[in-house]
């Protein structure tokens, strides 16, 4: 059905989906702007087309150029694989309306689960649990004071277009409220041209649980288990692991019912992830559907054996899943690094450059993603995730000790990385003891000062 | 009980021992010959010796040094890897006497295996199938003709001392008999001093079919299924895959059963392999046992997801085997290429020199063993296999598909390598239809010409 896929992104997301379509024997297409015409993903796919400058907006997000460059290449279908233009509504029916498949959800779906808002309403008429919160968006301060005082302290004040941590703020009382919301508000506004904003009850010291997804043209939603999202720094991923410490077979089933629950709901088609905060006493609460791949899919590749992203190209084949619930095993325990260029110790400052030498780790249960070489100029534009450390143990604890000797086996000359950070990580007796919540990382920086 | 382990070895199998020591908590020793100064597992080791000069008579398989070598670092155990010193018995037996743990063996079980008419007239004697022949020397063609008419031709003519090809001549019937036996003959005289002959039925087209065995110092023997290594150029394998195409349930079970039962024979303790020939009617017969771990040993990790190495450690530590013949499950199908620094359009010729470029494979189910980097100069010394490329699929076809991608990302350069003879082979409907035999190469290079 699919023969020829357009990938819209960059970096070791588009190397991954390029070696999936080439062990499905579908002929792939890499795009590229002006900063990235030596990356990998140009050298490893079958065609390339140039569809910009270095500037995201102008090549990456450019939806005109990827719509052009997908015709003129011939393909007929775009993975968009994550960030970028992943969850773009608007990308996604500009692909219906051209006749190219979309290797995602609908780009009504898309919609519904990107309004932050809607998504919540959604999943509290299925019955899945919320964050308690305002049920409709506020624009004034005022209006969200009183609900916030009702609500009780501390609250989350939250941007109804809101993402990767921007036009958030937590208030701990009525004192700090109005101070934050406009803050919150201000980022909104310059960052997504909107100004409608929601709070929720700000849940202490929680943990991040998602759940992996996918679903079929046909109905069939199944679960493949949770990921441990915790380690965050400024709400940013920084290592995942699967199976959760936190989560028990019990709890599993019960979130896992909550997330299928919750796809089915929207008729949820294709790969996608459900966000729970999991709070002390094990109450969990809805936070977000992300109806994309997500970068940290490599844990769940590994304990379940399925690989996500030829699931996603057939899904969008239109083929049937061809597993069920009941073949879903979660066997082992992984958890995945990310490394990025940027110095931990100038506060995580973006490390571009040069790379001279770079040496990856392998061997038994090590998994690589990455599109960095040696000789490669890491161009100063985009993320600065230059590398995924994926391990597989047998036990939570076989997985730390294998990650302790990979990240020892990391070696990246010319610029600066976090793989010493990681291994504070791996050495830091509440990571090991899996007792830890989204908080982590601060507490880490606090005791080493 | 093994807190320090000294690694009597070079390339990638001390790179896979050292990484499986260091997520045990054991300490690594290298050793290096004068050629490897700059060699990476001297660079991964938590300590390296030097051990004497280039030429492995005088570094590697000089058992005074790496005794001493082994005394004054303070090891507690040594892991011989493959070749060199592994199937040594008086290495083996040196280090009893020093009271160094050998990981392997006993000397008395390596010196039996290691000779092969011992090791098949034990195993005839634990009703373990061998190649029928006769089961005394003879010395006169004519003595060995009746025997040769007896058992049907074609038959083998088998210098008694020899080794690497030498002294062996196939006669496929009795008037080409006599002129074989005495060119066998003359060899063997002229190579070993030695006219002691034996014969043997000739196995037309057969598979090379070897079964992975573990056995601990409480009598625990089981197997870890088979592996198919049938495509070999001049009795070197080439590449390996498990399970084998050719063996079903039954015959696994049945193969596995004998395998078993012959390392059973010998009170067998460590990881050991059960070398078997198959024949086109599914009879097989014992050819050799090898007390050591194999190159090819990552296919049944993968499929098996045991690791071998530590198992080795585990067992030589004197505990008992953690995991029973009902815990071992074939998932998935298993490849590995061997990667070797030689030029296939030159005779295979090794081609040592410095790695300019290095690019290797990575992502979900693909795992490199190597101790290559670039800018690495291979000696000239050693072997020429400078990695292991290993995928694991779903199915052989799956993993087929996996290899050829994976392939097709390995870049080196500066040196030349088998990469593209690989992919040949990949590529070769008669290794895709999994019908071949170990003539496979030959046969290959006839169609070439």
């Amino acid at each position: 059905m699919i023969n020829k896929v357009l990938i819209a992104n960059r970096g070791e997301i588009a190397v991954r989906i390029i070696r999936a379509c080439r062990e499905m024997g579908i002929e792939t297409v890499a795009v590229y702007s002006k900063a990235d015409e030596t990356a990998l993903h140009v050298q490893l796919a079958d065609e390339a087309v140039c569809i910009g400058p270095a500037v995201s907006k102008d090549s990456y997000l450019n939806m005109e150029n990827m719509i052009s460059a997908t015709v003129i290449s011939g393909a007929d279908a775009i993975h968009p694989g994550f960030g970028f233009l992943s969850e773009n509504a608007r990308f996604a029916e500009m692909c219906r309306q051209c006749h190219i498949t979309f290797i995602g959800p609908s780009p009504e779906l898309i919609h519904k689960m990107g309004n932050k808002s809607e998504a919540r309403k959604t999943m509290m008429e299925a019955g899945v649990p919320v964050v308690p919160g305002t049920k409709e968006p506020v624009h004034t301060a005022e209006e969200a004071r009183k609900m916030a005082d009702v609500m009780g302290y501390p609250v989350m004040i939250k941007a109804s277009s809101g993402g990767g941590g921007k036009g958030m703020r937590i208030s701990r009382s009525p004192e700090d409220f109005q101070e934050n919301f406009q803050l919150a508000q201000m980022e909104s506004v310059n960052s997504f041209n909107d100004d409608t904003m929601y709070i929720e009850k700000y849940i202490e010291s929680p943990r991040h649980i998602e759940f992996q997804i996918l679903g079929d043209a046909f109905g069939h939603i199944i679960h493949l288990g949770e990921r441990d999202c915790s380690i965050q720094r400024r709400h940013q991923k920084v290592l995942e692991e699967s199976p959760s410490p936190a989560v028990d077979d019990e709890l599993r089933e019960k979130m896992g019912r909550a997330a299928v629950q919750a796809a089915r709901a929207v008729g949820y088609e294709s790969a996608g992830t459900i966000e729970f905060l999991l709070d002390k006493n094990k109450n969990f609460y809805f936070m977000e559907m992300n109806t994309r791949i997500q970068v940290e899919h490599p844990v769940t590749e590994f304990v379940t054996n399925v690989d996500l992203i030829k699931s996603q190209i057939r899904i969008a084949a239109g083929e049937p899943l061809n597993i069920g619930q009941e073949d879903i095993e979660i066997k082992g325990h992984a958890i995945e690094c990310r490394i990025n260029a940027e110095n931990p110790e100038k506060n995580f400052q973006p490390s571009p450059g040069k790379i001279e030498r770079l040496h990856l780790p392998g061997g038994k249960g090590v998994r690589v993603d990455t599109a960095a070489y040696a000789g490669y100029e890491i161009p100063p534009y985009y993320d600065s995730m230059i590398a995924k450390l994926i391990v597989l143990g047998k036990s939570r604890n076989e997985a730390i000790k294998k990650m302790k000797s990979a990240l020892s086996e990391f070696i990246v000359d010319g610029i600066d990385t976090n793989v010493d950070f990681q291994m504070e990580i791996m050495n830091h007796p509440k990571f090991q003891s899996g007792d830890f919540s989204t908080d982590f990382i601060e507490q880490m920086k606090k005791e080493g000062e």
